[in-house]
């Protein structure tokens, strides 16, 4: 699961948490954060790590839990009689308890081994991991059922993360090929993943997913729950939902959107607006308020919810169901009524100690992204902050990868925690392999050029790192140091493929006969890399003669 | 060089200014800038639309010109004894004056044709265009001897802009490609051409583009004189650099990079930096400084410059060869102390009436972005500012046009006037043709982003009718209203190719049995797009039992 030579997964610590490790040429290493996981056969799964760290709290027992009905893999099985392509792997039963949540045992002082994992991982004090998580401005999704899942945490004090989406739809589908993108998005560097499966076989492919996945699932409920009542919003109730909610938290999903904020005196304030409810899931329950006008049946029943989330530890991703889907739309009353509701929400959610990330837009000019974190950390009480992008403009179909990534960019800095992907067929299709990848690595620059521009601890040393080995014409670890190093060294070989151009002191871009970079070094070998300016000044007259006397070399021949 | 069915070049008024039509299939239009010019034969070159203006002025004649010599093609004309593939269509003698720049004709109150055809193209008042230009806020690149180049102009309060670099090096070569590498980046949006030439048949090269180009051209002139001196940067002289900037004046390059501010005193502020020099131009001058214990020559003769600039109208784009080639470098010293002096060369510039733009970084954290801005438009006294990106991480090496757009996209927002295009191949290699287009594109949906969060008149009205469109499915004129048509339309196709799916009210995002963006129109249909939330709270209970009515549709059937 690396994808270079260079690249080696140690572990750390006794409780084995992974780092990437990256062999230099010059005989350091360097060390990255890891989400790839240990590796699974995909028939097989992964080790359930975590399982003896939760049967030793002693505070989950496991039951036999729901009785899987071919409604839950949709319609289409009904038709057949049958499921297909069931999960091959080992099936344990679920567990739930009272309250078993990340929040309820930071919040009684107890330090989790995941909680020591995470800190590890981010390589901070436990204690910073567990009071953020005790005061709700952190979260570790991380289901009981979920045991396959290696603890990563999501809060404004830790490295930016990037949630990859992933999932059939109702004209594409392959149970092995959603797979595929999952292992395709960690090797890459997704932090949690998202299926939003809406077609074919959806409880099975989850299965098929949370069982192979290193990361935090979260799911859409919604989704599967229409696909159980033919599809028809205004019949979906209460007991559909909360059946479905069950079925997935016996499953291991990690967090929920959950679209409660979308109430019923919101939805005309939509009407006037260039692009309406963009939200799938904000438009089903807008679609279900008006044909019943009732209010949302996802807020009058979010206690309920709570405790059905306090019993598994899954953490809330309270949805923006109302956010802008254009520039024209954004931080407009529709959006701002719908997060107070969330600050509202969040506040009950953490009276039963259940964990919660909000959820942003979407379509945000520039000018108007800060706004969008200021008042959800404010309103939500420093509850994560969780975007999709924003795009910045809607021009650019097709490049909306990059439209969004420089949203991205800007409102992390300002503190959002965790940043959805968008992929390059974004309003024109679903993603394939080579997208996720794209999408992956897109949001992964954004994500760190936050924590750069945030000053976050550490951060900076891999964009030093690299920048030093390009200095010193260190093409290898160049690449191997590049968030994608094959895309890096394909691109180098296109102009200069002979393998001696990866040890020249020079490049395509000047060529072999005149180098900056070599000039550069000139001046530092005369001037010294430590001498302060008035030193160097001073001495500066002597060194020039010296330069000259050495040939006034400022280019460079051809070593290869 | 229309990339779409739905294109068409529209000429307006008697200046015939181009516009881009971009026919809907509702009936409606949508003009967009037009960068792609008439068109022409490469053999031929363009028609000289501004040579009557040029004229009709009085105040510049033609005159023999410097004679060509075949060092002016690099030292492999001199080896083979002659140059090649040279220039076939109308040669004309150069013509100059003695203050003939837009900047002295807006101080004496003089609105020329430039000017008239800028406020077309831009929307605007000419008297803005005028001031702005005689306040040196901005800036029309425009030789008189590139008589073929349509009217731009480059400052704050208008458009931002983009400039493509292309050009061949030591180790690629072929003049017919970096026409056709012109051609490919003003068909998608470049405002301005940089050759940055260094190989062979510089001269030759750079005439085949300026004859072709109906967008300034700019140049780097010190790439051009070291080859001269056989690469030697030591040998370079003000003599040498004088006859090369003649040359380029008389063949018609709008604008210039003068690294006049890489000052002796400066150079052993970056011995201590991460990445030193990384500035091709700066570290040439560096290197002759060092190695003659002078002061830089574009700087002792500066004045003299000023002179020939001032007779031809070519623009200084005064460059930044101390800028940061590394996020841990920038904002240093010896950034900040080059600039301070770029401040004092843009004022005596203005003394000669000289047009001046300002380079700027390079790589820097997204926190200290704005600070360049700041200080550039304060010291610079609002001297239009020209950035590389600036790229905000430097690990991704290969997505350098992402991790720079974000940069560019946020400096642009905080006033910059014209961004420098990165491509994927940034530190690794030479932009291919393709590689130009993505950096073109990039570029341009960062720009734009920076226009609409700047609130520039107008600028956000594309975005309205793009999302107008997909609101209301109509694909084609989704793909049409697009930056790039052609990649949306093929990515919509690889999910959905029937030439139906463009008419269906439905995506493969989430397939034709349920569509949030149906749902909208549903709910604006039932609540008119009119309605106060006011108004709509209170019909919404009759609206409500209307909706059920109607069979509470909240899914799509397929349309196809």
């Amino acid at each position: 699961m690396t994808v270079h030579p260079a690249h080696t997964r140690i572990e750390l610590g006794d409780l084995r948490v992974p780092v990437t490790r990256v062999a230099l040429t010059n005989g350091e290493t360097f060390d990255r954060y890891c989400t790839s996981g240990p590796g699974s056969e995909p028939d097989v799964g992964l080790p359930p790590l975590r399982a003896a760290w939760i049967a030793s709290r002693g505070d989950t027992a496991s039951y036999d839990g729901r009785e899987t009905q071919l409604i839950d893999n949709g319609r289409s099985a009904i038709r057949r009689g049958e499921a297909r392509d069931e999960w091959r792997g080992e099936r344990r039963r679920p567990r739930r308890g009272e309250n078993v949540t990340q929040m309820a045992y930071a919040r009684a002082g107890i330090v989790t081994e995941e909680m020591r994992y995470v800190a590890v991982r981010e390589g901070c004090d436990v204690e910073l991991v567990r009071s953020e998580l005790a005061a709700g401005r952190a979260i570790i999704p991380a289901n009981v059922n979920h045991p396959e899942s290696e603890p990563m945490i999501i809060g404004r004090r830790f490295l930016v993360k990037v949630n990859a989406n992933i999932g059939n739809s109702a004209v594409t589908s392959s149970i092995a090929e959603e797979v595929d993108k999952l292992t395709h998005a960690i090797t890459w560097g997704a932090d949690t993943v998202m299926d939003l499966s809406t077609g074919e076989d959806i409880h099975t492919t989850r299965e098929w997913i949370i069982r192979n996945s290193p990361v935090p699932i979260g799911t859409v409920p919604i989704y599967q729950a229409l696909e159980k009542v033919a599809g028809e919003a205004d019949k979906l109730s209460w007991e559909v939902f909360r059946d479905t909610v069950i079925e997935q938290c016996e499953q291991g999903v990690d967090y929920m959107t959950i679209h409660a904020g979308v109430l019923l005196r919101y939805v005309p304030l939509t009407a006037a607006r260039v692009t309406g409810i963009v939200s799938r899931g904000g438009s089903i329950m807008a679609g279900w308020c008006l044909a019943h006008h009732q209010e949302n049946f996802l807020y009058t029943h979010f206690d309920e919810l709570c405790e059905i989330f306090a019993a598994y530890d899954v953490s809330f991703s309270l949805g923006d169901g109302l956010r802008p889907g254009s520039t024209a739309d954004a931080n407009d009353e529709a959006q701002l009524s719908e997060l107070r509701t969330l600050a509202e929400l969040t506040a009950r959610a953490w009276e039963h100690d259940v964990q919660v990330m909000v959820e942003g837009p979407g379509h945000v000019p520039l000018n108007l992204v800060e706004e969008n974190v200021r008042l959800q950390q404010d309103w939500c009480h420093g509850a994560p902050f969780y975007t999709l992008g924003p795009l910045a403009t809607d021009v650019a179909p097709g490049y909306d990868h990059i439209t969004s990534a420089i949203g991205a960019a800007t409102i992390a800095m300002h503190g959002t925690a965790m940043l959805c992907y968008v992929t390059p067929k974004e309003h024109l299709g679903l993603p394939n392999r080579d997208d996720v990848k794209t999408g992956v690595i897109t949001y992964k620059l954004a994500a760190h050029s936050a924590d750069v521009a945030k000053g976050h601890p550490g951060a900076r040393d891999w964009d030093d790192a690299l920048s030093k080995a390009r200095f010193e014409f260190r093409w290898h670890d160049q690449f191997a140091l590049a968030l994608d190093p094959v895309t890096a060294e394909s691109f180098h070989d296109e102009t200069l493929p002979a393998e001696n151009a990866k040890t020249a002191h020079f490049c395509s871009m000047c060529g072999p006969k005149f180098c900056s970079m070599r000039i550069s070094q000139d001046v530092r070998e005369r001037f010294g890399s430590e001498l302060s300016a008035e030193d160097a000044a001073l001495g500066m007259k002597e060194k020039s003669a010296e330069f000259v006397e050495l040939g006034a070399s400022v280019y460079v021949e051809p070593r290869g």
